[in-house]
């Protein structure tokens, strides 16, 4: 009653040194590509989003502000940073393993920490597991410049088994 | 190192009897108006939601079926049941304590079962716990006319102190 | 980013009508003869555990009172609630899929309501999808004789593939 | 629907810079007396317990390995990393606020990444928000000597008002 399943190596720090990033399994623009034809609806002109870096194993993007966004007390909304959590989970799986369509989210649990101000978002995942059946990884949500967490994520993916294409 | 605090009774059937759905803290139109004054950015013309049903202690919302939220193979997107939970979760809590504009979302989980179809989708939320300070509840989605659930959350929301107000 | 998988029938009520509950997939003594075997840590004179009911897709366990599980305040500890979500997911899984011991607890998210006063708690665990690969489920605890829910855990299994047997 | 309130602040690092750990709230001496006056049954001898460091804002704990936590495969049980998870945060809450018995844990959620051998087990508890009537935080668990995740969880306590003691 506990996991467990084989996987491939994470470059990921644990210990408190600098993070070795490893080479992304596919190039930044590899992925604009694939993410503009295979999610016209999300990844498109006028949505704010962007990737600003990839990595085996994470990613950071960025959500530009949008004042549809806000909510009374000039906060940024809820769905606004489950949705980018979401993205930015994505594009690490994306990052990791390749352009994969089928891949989708089975979990996403998010907690809401601090009222975000009118600004971008900077989202950074940071994959915690990578298997050949199941992807977990973190999320921290910070304003553009900040230092103090506005939202916390913890997400899997479910990634298709190659019997499976 | 496990939870309690003073609560409101709650009208809800845990026994698997019919549930006895206790008069709501204010009117459907009450709380239509109010959701329409503070959230215009998400309870709009042309968002597609809509509120079926409230009590004391739950209510049922539906989100209309809209091209945007298509992804590739024709299914519904994860932020669209992300945000749709959030907002039934949200009307159960206005339905249980009243028109508390400050009342926000400190959590919020969310399993994804199945893959939705091209059509509305029903959200049903229910609280286990109103607290003076915290609601717990969870939230079941549906297709329009379905049995299966698609997705299913869990949601805690933060009930600002009077002496606060 | 929204999920899906093919997935085995579930009798389980969904609609408000009295659920329809299917045969399990082995018999009470069976499912205790496995446990006792596999799992003789947990479910072994002493632990308290026992299995109320079973049919295919949930189950009801029991824990019986141990003075150990006290905290300060007469309430049942956390850990105790969290262990037994576990065990009855656990229950509901074999009960739905047959004696595959492999399987594993890939993520248990629980929200303590209540503080539980010093009696028997009860379990009772339905899946909500029941797939090839993952089982999703959710727990919910009473006190044994009480109405209103202590705690509530939703929980994901991974089921080995045929292939890896 | 998005979430803040007035916090104390945290002296922890989230830039990825050598962590400024601040002094806890309680000496180390003074934690381990609170806990075993307050929780005799958790924190006593044989319980394989132990606090390695804590500073404000976090905590490091140890579970010395045990037979009777391990699962068939020689694996380490479920609940018994998710029993080392709460009482990690709990000493860091401790840590951060002071021996505040009525805290609470309202929600723990955990993902089960990697199957952990027979060994002792560190968790190391962060805050991420520390609100005057919550407090959010992540906890990482590893073998000792190991680098890799075998369980993150986050979780949400609930702080007692100083109008309720």
């Amino acid at each position: 009653m506990s996991c467990g399943e084989p996987e491939k190596e994470l470059w990921r720090d644990t210990m408190g040194r600098p993070e070795r990033r490893g080479e992304p399994a596919l190039t930044h623009s590899e992925l604009e590509s694939f993410l503009r034809n295979e999610f016209p609806q999300v990844f498109k002109a006028g949505s704010g989003l962007s990737i600003e870096e990839i990595w085996h194993g994470g990613a950071q993007v960025r959500q530009a502000y949008r004042e549809d966004f806000i909510r009374p007390g000039g906060t940024i909304s809820g769905p606004t940073m489950m949705a980018l959590a979401d993205f930015a989970m994505y594009v690490a799986v994306l990052a990791s393993i390749g352009a994969v369509p089928l891949t989708v989210t089975t979990n996403l649990s998010i907690n809401f920490l601090r009222k975000p101000s009118a600004a971008d978002l900077l989202a950074e995942a940071k994959l915690m597991k990578l298997g050949k059946r199941l992807a977990v990884g973190e999320v921290a949500i910070r304003l553009a410049g900040g230092v103090e967490l506005v939202a916390h994520a913890t997400s899997t993916y479910s990634i298709p088994s190659t019997q499976d294409a």
